[in-house]
């Protein structure tokens, strides 16, 4: 799977911001691959892209509309069906985080093959994998882990790799969920591979690689979530991270979809994580926090990161409102170090 | 899916026991579902049942031809479908636990449904599992867990039901894997279900009971093994168990299917499955060990065991060698406990 840049990001009708949430990550993360947005009578979030038709967007080179919204249920509706086919029509391919799956349509499955187009349901997995091996790969990776679900890893993981990048090291960001994928135009929705399969998904993800190339992969869940944990396990094992950044939101009243179950002490976390990872990777360990500390006033996030910094003794950021550059510079020690060995 | 007993077992015209051992496993944890055997010409295994035809079978209530074999790749012979073929019109469900799928073979899906009989792929879940949820369900849960794959798991699990249901306990086999399910006639097998669900699929495989109820879960893999240990995971947090018992092989020279990567120290396993656990039931603990001492000498199979209880100050038994009796001691004092709580 490799969806063909540059989009033009497609958002229906969709009338809240939330529902346009991955089509607004690919326009953050990627600008660069992200033409144009295409909008139906009634859509009222922007993403700050021109406005285009599909005759426009295939004028100016556009190679995949992206159906970029989130809705409940995960539904293609009846009405967006015209446009898909007409963006096949004009000669781009077409990709979708959707639940329903695009070939699930008959006449866009027949439109695609009728006019040699790619249809990339990226939520569900085009291939077959392995069973992992758990064998030492050459490369150095660093895995987003966290205490819940939704809680930055995937924003983590991708401030790091530009971080990284601007640095001049050798980074590539591993998506492990849909709008991931969309953003790095390939990955695995890990936690619709077969259970049996997950590891050997997260090998096949981010293989052998240089000694001094780090692949960012982005984390699902925690170890410690009742529902998704072995969905992260496999995660965790399969990426045999050398470093893992804890991602937190300090407000959070309870875990995800589990009123009444608090989120994990970070301590407990921490000891989780490291303790499943050095199953692949006697080295793994946590180097760091990255806090969603958006609910917070500036004060009071400034203190809680120095708490945390000092009751742990390592780095407390949080992405947005810092940066990432502690965590990146403990990532050039640890590949330093890496390299003399 | 509840599979109809009594059976017919049809063996194929397999030449080694091993390939046997599905069907040998459901003759002897159910010799009372088991009818008969059918094998075809040049079949060398022989489970010591009656060799039956179909017709036979039939007319001594044969509800279900289960085909009990294993082999290189997990397919059905094309010279077996005519046998599948006669047994679906002579009223009988199949049942199979090969990677292939009988509804794979149109002409079986064809008189399957002229017929009205059913088949059941064991290996292939049969319906959509919901998101765990971890909270806890009132009933007892015992798991089966251990150091390595095949280690004797399912054997644990199954010699505990019988020993506690001639005690009089209630206790229920819960199957995880394909020859479980085939032995129970009901069970999901867990590696095949799509990751996000297996926890969730465990929750509903073993649900809410009365306060002495036991489910007896037949475990997968280990936490510790780097190809499955999210299989594992997701095992441990949906059974939620109040007792684990670790199966384990001495004499293993390393991870099944992993040659170098020794099998792990029992005290980390141990610990690594506790932690899981407590994460669904603050009370988990192995109570346990069963060992499969199949390759040692009765001298050196007791002195090690009792080695273990005294390293550990807990029961080590092997289920085939010694029976289970003292890890159902532990389990009836842990339901007392339960009980007055």
């Amino acid at each position: 799977m490799q969806i063909a840049a540059p989009y033009l990001l497609f958002l229906g009708d969709v009338t809240d911001d939330l529902a346009a949430k991955t089509a607004a990550g690919i326009a953050y993360w990627r600008p660069g691959n992200c033409l144009g947005q295409l909008r139906l009578p009634g859509c009222t979030p922007d993403l700050g892209l021109p406005d285009m038709t599909i005759a426009q967007a295939v004028a100016r080179g556009a190679r995949t509309m992206v159906v970029g919204v989130a809705n409940r249920g995960g539904t293609i509706a009846p009405h967006w069906e015209p446009v898909l086919l007409e963006a096949l029509a004009a000669g781009m391919d077409l990709a979708s985080g959707l639940h329903q799956r695009l070939t699930s349509l008959p006449a866009v499955r027949d439109a695609a093959a009728k006019h040699g187009r790619h249809l990339f349901d990226v939520r569900h997995p085009d291939r077959d994998f392995a069973i992992a091996t758990g064998a030492k790969r050459a490369g150095l990776r660093v895995l987003a882990v966290g205490t819940d679900c939704s809680i930055g890893k995937m924003y983590t993981a991708l401030a790091l790799e530009r971080e990284m990048t601007a640095r001049g090291m050798k980074a590539s960001f591993r998506a492990t969920g849909q709008t991931g994928i969309l953003i790095a135009g390939t990955g695995v929705s890990v936690d619709a591979v077969v259970s049996d399969f997950v590891a050997g998904a997260v090998e096949w993800l981010c293989p052998e690689n240089e000694a001094d190339h780090w692949d960012v992969v982005e984390g699902q869940a925690s170890v410690l979530h009742p529902s998704y944990a072995g969905v992260t396990l496999a995660l965790v094992h399969g990426s045999q991270p050398d470093a893992m950044v804890m991602c937190h939101e300090p407000s959070r009243p309870h875990m995800r979809g589990l009123p009444g179950r608090p989120l994990p002490d970070l301590a407990d976390c921490i000891a989780a994580h490291e303790a499943a990872a050095r199953v692949t990777n006697p080295r793994a360990k946590v180097i760091g926090f990255a806090f969603n500390t958006s609910a917070l006033s500036d004060d009071a996030a400034t203190r809680l990161l120095l708490e945390t910094e000092e009751r742990f003794g390592m780095p407390a950021v949080d992405p947005v409102r810092t940066g990432v550059e502690p965590l990146v510079d403990i990532l050039e020690e640890i590949e330093a170090d890496a390299l003399v060995r």
